[in-house]
């Protein structure tokens, strides 16, 4: 009998799961078929979790082990639970980052520059004064608002920039294949985020290749698909 | 004792290897320690192999088999020299195949407008008239000279659309890790043809991370490193 898995994750002023990254471990737990307990947090109890060691969530804690960083956590849940495994090979983890780096270059690059504002706003209250400093701090001073000004005009550069997304799925069910794999995950935490906050829709409604693919990653276990504030997700 | 292998590939006017699709193949082959003869022809003698049956190379001769498609051919030498597989699970082939859906719809389009002509003037003196012809069609009618023209002004986007990579090789050795994979071997393809062509360098002088990259693709077993011919790629 092992010990019981706690996820500590950002949440926001709804109660909902907001981080990408704890998005990701929600359905790496899931794949694994591993029940665990959520542990709520707001961005300022961070440094409070586990002796101030951490900055970012999620974290995880299993009997005495507590870990962040998501990757550091899925290899952990691999090497711990070796039943369903995330990766099949060496090979797979660095195609997988590979992805994560087009993700990080070319997506949140410009989701950040239309969603940051919707991020403070969907925030608990107590988060907000703490987002807003260390976000404008990210941008030189600039404010929020200044930020996201003229969003709407760059909205469909970032539409178009899943180009890459849309032309595999046209030919495969998940970025995986067959079947999701982590890149799926990482993918659908990046949705599942702008779901929690986003006060534009992220996709055209004729988007249909990834809509499709949406509609199976909310259904997969950890996607938790039911939540109609999903909905304005597609448009 | 297995029948030889025989590679059908495309050669330009001074007798190089030029298509990116056969690059793949090359480097595949070399993966596996599989010597091949190489059946040198240019864009017009396509028709003429196997009966008309193939619109393009690469086209692989195994004994009785033939087939081109360098998708098809990859698993075809999996499937017949189990040896040295180029690919580890499905689950890695589904990343490539993303991976080569980024390249193309983000890195071969940008190069299609830059470098066409260049494609053109290095092929064979017997081949030009059906390049011009089949590629200006595709294109609506636009003759190569106006598709290229003020090519300059778009270089610095296309080594910008390098972003990914970049990030992803600032970590590791190759593509697929420590080791390379077909996505190595599928953007590798990518450079050795412009590298056979291009009459402006792919990259900036001080894009120390894909440099270097490069350097470790070229000395590659199927790289063919050594070739004087490859330095204009490296601006």
């Amino acid at each position: 009998m092992t010990a019981p898995l706690r996820l500590f994750e950002l949440v926001l002023a709804d109660g909902r799961s907001a981080s990408p990254y704890v998005w990701r471990i929600r359905y790496a737990l899931a794949h694994k078929g591993l029940p665990f307990e959520s542990v709520p947090v707001g961005f300022t109890d961070i440094p409070g979790i586990g002796g101030g060691r951490f900055k970012t969530v999620p974290i995880l804690e299993h009997g005495t082990t507590m870990l962040a960083e998501s990757w550091d956590i899925a290899a952990y849940l691999d090497a711990t639970f070796q039943a369903r495994p995330l990766f099949s090979a060496p090979a797979e983890v660095a195609m997988v980052r590979l992805f994560e780096s087009w993700l990080l270059t070319e997506i949140v690059r410009r989701i950040v520059g239309i969603y940051l504002l919707d991020v403070h706003d969907a925030a608990r209250p107590a988060d907000r004064a703490y987002f807003r400093q260390s976000r404008e701090a990210r941008f030189s001073g600039k404010r929020l608002e200044e930020i996201v000004a003229g969003r709407e005009q760059r909205l469909p550069a970032l539409r178009e920039t899943f180009a890459p997304m849309r032309l595999h799925l046209a030919k495969s069910r998940f970025l995986g294949g067959d079947t999701p794999n982590y890149a799926d995950y990482i993918a659908l935490g990046t949705f599942q985020w702008i779901a929690s906050v986003g006060t534009l829709p992220l996709l055209a409604r004729d988007d249909a290749v990834l809509h499709a693919w949406l509609e199976r990653g909310l259904a997969l276990p950890g996607g938790d698909g039911a939540d109609p504030r999903l909905r304005p997700l597609f448009g």
